[in-house]
């Protein structure tokens, strides 16, 4: 069967709940449609978490990569198009503050994700689960890890669908601070309908 | 049993769901806790509005009001603390336009809500569902149905739970434009939690 | 000549600025068409706020008064409607949390603003700059210095125009955090052109 | 003198101005300290946006190039990081609707700005204008004519400082559609401080 890495984010910065970190947990070892879910947290750490994606992408033998983060203030859930050679942005976990270089000297400019986005925002509308495509994974660990990701299939020329899909805060999160929020159960179920496509 | 009116309003201006509406739909007839639900639906309608709820509220000999409105925008609950004498904003569905001309003359400007708001959001944040107390609740269409309901018990002396509660967007609203927005089953789910907290 | 009281606040919270102290110190003693302006500045305190301005409004034989605040987030000139029984919110300058309870024992639930407040919004619009009536002035120390002063006037059956205007951040304070802003010569011009509709 | 290429757009979708129009109208012709200003409006268009800048970019031996655009709900200057190699959004003035699609078939995913952003940040700072980098200029003209002149320069080997900045909206615009907006004189005032970055 194939395999699909899976993986989300613990909290960070001011928000002391992240809904991937669950739905890592929760969806570890699960098969939906064609693949198995190998499910992972990575840290919130600009030095790490890119490495560590690479990690597994070496190790496991991967057909197909979603990374999942909090977009705290949006939504919908966001399948992002692009991802950028920069590290900007507040303090990560580590102590780390990056200031607006790049994540891969020699990198190209931008990588777009090579997840199929239309029909994913078809598929998750079908389910009556709002989404659109964002244009931004910002310059914060996310982009890092989308970023990584990308150029690693990019360099070893694989043809293997990769990408980042952030989702909007859970209402565990909105409970400490004001923020659009779904509940998880909605969260988990869009990831699956996401997952789910790729099968298609 | 003691009966409590639940209303709800159809779709109005550029929102094309309400989903006040299935609420009602689905709740009208239930039992909950030491409540039997009354649910109507009501015409958003600055001339009908109000004088509808009043004949209910006349003839059904009723223990507690609550009305349900959809704010646009809007991410939690949000029970409205209070309303205000005045209908002001675009035209209702009847093509009436207001500008700003008092809802009774010789009302008070504002009436407080009945509702035992901090225990409404206390029970809303025990089942995770993010609430707020609102200070506004317009001088549309809602803000009319909640100050006729609270004119009428002042005026009659009722010493009775009466006051309007506003919910987000439902997903199939989001659907059609950006908004923040919750699953509808969240939103039944959150009106049923304030049902309870009556009989607490 | 007329006196006009117009207030302003300090800093307070996590706004390390406030464009209404500015103000005030930029327009105390001078000459708007028929009134003479007495600026004063207002502690954000809920024990001590009202107080002061209740204070000033018998000394000093007012014919108008205009209090001022900050409303950070919003993005346009807006003039209150109503102010409410109600002490809310989080911690003041003075270390006191309020929790829902009533500024004046025995008040009404809200008073209505006396100023001209569709005047108002068309003078600061063929100023060409953005304004809109507001339905809430929150229940933090802003509503309470209002339901002060419009107590006040009710209670000495004044007939003299008495209100308060929230205002958009300044440039100066968004460059300390992301929020919608205008220049403090904006804010200036339209407080002025605020005063004027009241000789008009 | 050095020429600096200066572009605006005419109103577009459901915004009636487009406070650049004035701009480039404003500053056609001015010297802002070692660059005589060479200001020219484009079409909301698509298909013909991209290829009139290329026009100009050709003929009139540029030595800088800045485009502007509004970016209707941002309340600061946002000088953006990168163009990206894609067509979509909602119909354009000449009635195009695109769905996805690459601007330049076999160009890269992203071009990176080629503006000393962090100068003309900390530029707009000392002036006391709100500004941060944004990391998306969307996916709708303004996009396409930053990427078609970012195309150009890398095809070109030139190595001239080009790039898109995004405004928010005129005061004049928030009169017709409740938005964050600065004066007129504040947007031009915060081109003039961009312009002279680079010279610095």
């Amino acid at each position: 069967m194939k395999k699909l890495l899976l993986t989300g984010f613990a909290a960070f910065l001011d928000n002391p709940i992240n809904p991937t970190e669950k739905i890592v947990e929760e969806l570890d070892g699960e098969v939906i449609d064609s693949y198995k879910i190998v499910a992972r947290k990575l840290p919130v750490d600009f030095m790490m978490a890119g490495k560590q994606l690479i990690a597994y992408m070496e190790e496991l033998e991967l057909e197909a990569v979603i990374a999942l983060g909090l977009a705290a203030g949006r939504s919908a859930i966001t399948p992002e198009r692009i991802a950028i050679n920069c590290n900007d942005g507040l303090k990560d976990n580590g102590g780390y503050q990056p200031h607006g270089e790049k994540i891969v000297t020699g990198g190209a400019d931008g990588y777009f994700s090579t997840l199929p986005l239309h029909k994913i925002i078809d598929a998750l509308h079908e389910e009556k689960l709002p989404a659109h495509i964002s244009n931004t994974a910002g310059t914060y660990v996310c982009n890092n890890v989308m970023y990584h990701a990308l150029y690693f299939v990019q360099k070893h020329a694989l043809s293997i669908p990769v990408g980042f899909i952030h989702l909007p805060a859970s209402h565990e999160l909105a409970l400490k601070k004001q923020l659009p929020s779904w509940s998880q159960s909605d969260l988990t179920r869009a990831v699956k309908t996401i997952i789910s496509t790729l099968s298609r």
